[in-house]
């Protein structure tokens, strides 16, 4: 099959074996796949990448060294089973699945291993057991954002909702732009939505932010006391001291570069509930005292589970996510234009 | 009255007038007070402690070029009513309080306020709806450890225990004694308890700590396995996804120095909740891709609320914890002792 693949010399285009499915797996032809922020991270410094990996206890089951073909956002065609399978959807059927494989080895990451390519491939090979048929009407773009919005299901999930939080996401790129997808398909109103890019402003409004804010004019959090939010320690002391009504804040932190995270624990109100969605990686900086004095809660998240994401899968998807779609030639271009901060939301690969 | 001072010429003796009740207040003598580690930095540089406040939107009622009188951890016998109260408990009755008072400005902090000065001086006013009884029985030097002790209820309570959660608490100082006295006033265990000094590891066996770890020669963190915690993303989402069962980590930062947090989130279980009660008030480096990876909870407390402060007051007091006894002119020379890690726990001020 023809693939786009990582290696230390950049992104290129090669012939690789055709991937063979094992038992309980199947083969799938790539419809859409998008590139993700972690693509970007690992093709930058596969060796960082890894080393990062491992030393967080995750399993690094692909040689930084060789080959890799990335991709794990993907929407696939049913196109052969391997053996010990039911053969419960027919050939042809168009399915989604949370990007990991049960191999000999245990579960691995579809996307970041040699053994299982990604979805920068013409072919891969997935769980049988994992195969989500897509919704009719469905475009393969669509049924390829489910992996990302998924994120953002999770994130919103584990910020533990009141009816009555008033929201606040710091970066309109895909994770943003995917939490305001899930707070909006919860019916959650306020969220405020803050970006330097106008084009992804004007995105976050029309995925249905109530307030959206450019933070070189304005701070996303001058508005906590508009919304009946406490912002003070102070203030929040005394609201529960003589029971008088307060909202409480939410900040999703959807950046994930180096200064944002302090950024959110100065802005945040008192008792604010902080969820870190976007991924850091460079060590950053930070002063607990402000964090301490306003009773912080940061919940860091990452992925989503099984349920999240067949859930997202039934949504209707908000359009307006996928701003280029780009062949196998496109991937590297596609990379570079992604590290123009603002340009793009989310780039297909239709390999 | 006579009263230890701090100002930027360091901590001294001095005779002050004495405090006036004003509408609502009363006047009491300080019986026992301890000395926080609060006032330890306090002291260190009261230009900097104000500035640290002001910049998270505390209020500072102090003018750090005068002299404060420090002291919020007190116990204090009742000799008089001002104005405007109802004068429900005899005087001469033992009382302990949170350390606040209404004034005119608004909510104040006992021993940070040159309008109401602390427990390192003879007198203090006390708000006369804030007063509760000592029960029968306990002393003085007791009584005065309801305030730090409130601080480990506070933080045991944001960690939403399940009865099947493993806790580690680090640092077994005056903190990090009260989270354990806590944990062990709910019963609950296993609590792994970690510190360098000795003394404080057995005072920390002393108060029901299951396991004592000298983390210069174990790290507190190796027994996940052995209490039934998965420890890595990986073994956590296996468990979550075949149903095998397994126990949460509850971590207790009670260092507060930097350095620790990145420490706990390197050594956290996958899906732990951190709880950090130790107060870091310089600035600190950590990485947050394994906060993300292991998806952590990290609670920042501070403080405890009249509820807590009142139940705790109702509870037997762990023994041990008050390792010195200093008059007023023993102040200096008790915070340079506190200075010298793990040789004391709480010193007490008896005016």
């Amino acid at each position: 099959m023809r693939a786009a693949v990582a290696s230390v010399a950049g992104i290129g285009v090669t012939e690789l074996p055709d991937p063979v499915p094992g038992p309980g797996q199947v083969l799938v032809r790539t419809l859409a796949c998008g590139i993700c922020g972690s693509d970007l991270h690992a093709a930058r410094d596969l060796e960082a990448f890894a080393g990062n990996l491992s030393r967080v206890g995750a399993p690094v089951v692909f040689d930084p060294a060789g080959e890799l073909v990335f991709g794990h956002e993907f929407s696939a065609e049913l196109v052969g089973y391997g053996p010990d399978t039911a053969g419960r959807l027919p050939i042809g059927t168009m399915v989604c699945a949370v990007p990991m494989v049960l191999g000999p080895q245990g579960p691995e990451s579809i996307g970041y291993s040699q053994r299982y390519p990604g979805g920068f491939g013409e072919l891969m090979v997935l769980q049988e057991d994992g195969l989500l048929p897509v919704p009719e009407g469905r475009t393969a773009e669509e049924a390829a954002l489910t992996e990302p919005l998924s994120v953002g299901e999770h994130a919103v999930a584990a910020a533990r909702l009141a009816p009555s939080d008033v929201c606040v996401v710091v970066g309109c790129g895909p994770v943003g732009l995917a939490v305001i997808a899930a707070l909006k398909a919860r019916g959650h109103a306020p969220v405020v939505a803050a970006d330097f890019s106008p084009a992804r402003r004007s995105l976050a409004a029309r995925l249905g932010a109530d307030v959206v804010v450019d933070p070189a004019a304005e701070s996303p959090y001058a508005r906590w006391q508009e919304f009946g939010v406490p912002a003070t320690a102070l203030e929040r002391g005394a609201n529960e001291l003589f029971g008088f009504p307060g909202n409480d804040g939410v900040i999703f932190e959807c950046v994930g570069v180096p200064g944002v995270l302090q950024q959110v624990i100065d802005g945040a109100a008192a008792k604010s509930r902080v969820v870190v969605v976007g991924v850091c990686m460079e060590p950053d900086g930070i002063e607990a005292f402000p964090a301490i004095v306003k009773e912080l809660e940061v919940r860091f998240v990452f992925g989503y589970t099984q349920a999240e994401f067949a859930a997202v899968l039934q949504r209707d998807v908000p359009a307006g996510l996928v701003t280029s779609a780009v062949g196998l030639d496109g991937v590297a271009g596609a990379f570079e234009a992604l590290r123009a901060p603002g340009e793009h939301v989310k780039i297909m690969v239709k390999p």
